[in-house]
């Protein structure tokens, strides 16, 4: 951040009074420009016995498998992002929705939330930001291609999960994928 | 926004190739300024059958009770921002935190997350936003005087939750308090 997105002087970094630690001011109108972590919301879509992964048509990761997932937008609750963006890059349809994992990405200012759902039929294609899409068997996830640190840990957790048949909401600490 | 933070240019409101949605774009460096919403961290403090709450000290709803909570900042797990939004809101120490209420707000582009935490000691006492801070039992709850609507559905959970002593994760779709 250089300049003010409300005024467009130059910004200055420094500590606000009352505050602990530096921030984007504007010497010119005042304005602290506050910066946070961004949160990610996708899906885990099942069917049956199997989940369904995407391949990935953009970078970062391009040609890697992922769970449908997105920036969540203003305006939008988190069922509505899952649902969206499932709709993205899969044109699939999901329903109950269970929050699953939700995993700190603190050295990238990221949060991953994914929430586990019922795939309500088959028809589904890869939308304009996936090359491919299909259905895997928990033997089949292929865990030497898959894009994201946050969706292998997701992964783990759920094939560990499904044998019991119970998903516990859990809140991980990410990590790099290798 | 009406700079561009890169460049300082005046921005424009367009939709970027490959998207669905008007965003803040820079004419002249061709920067794609997103918007996204923030999450808010706190926790809810459980001291035997009682519960931790501090009066604000500030605006928005000075007077009013809530949860310690605060922004969610970079570089921050959300138990990191839990723990630390605990202490400089009540001087107060919380452990064993387990995620309970993920509140959608996405008519003011925030998410809430709560977490129920153990207060370690009775060494608490207000920080410089905070006016008050005290433990309540359920039946002493300000539901006239609390300042979010998030806090005041979490806390109807809990009181719900608590003759059961089962305290399942939730989201919540958040609505305006009054």
């Amino acid at each position: 951040m250089n300049y003010c997105s409300e005024c467009g002087a130059r910004v200055e970094l420094g500590i606000p009074e009352g505050e602990d630690r530096p921030r984007h001011v504007c010497p010119a109108c005042a304005t602290i420009h506050y910066q946070n972590p961004k949160l990610v919301v996708g899906s885990l879509p099942v069917s049956g016995e199997r989940i369904l992964l995407c391949r990935r048509a953009i970078e970062p990761r391009r040609n890697s498998w992922t769970l449908p997932a997105g920036w969540l937008e203003n305006g939008e609750t988190v069922a509505t992002c899952a649902l969206r963006e499932t709709y993205e890059e899969a044109w699939a349809t999901v329903t109950d929705l269970q929050a699953y994992t939700l995993v700190n990405l603190p050295h990238i200012n990221q949060l991953y939330l994914i929430l586990r759902a019922r795939l309500v039929n088959q028809d589904f294609r890869p939308g304009p930001e996936s090359l491919e899409v299909r259905l895997f068997s928990l033997a089949e996830i292929p865990w030497d291609n898959l894009a994201f640190s946050a969706i292998e840990q997701t992964l783990r957790h759920y094939c560990q999960d499904y044998s019991g048949a119970i998903f516990p909401f859990r809140i991980l600490d990410g990590k790099p994928l290798r």
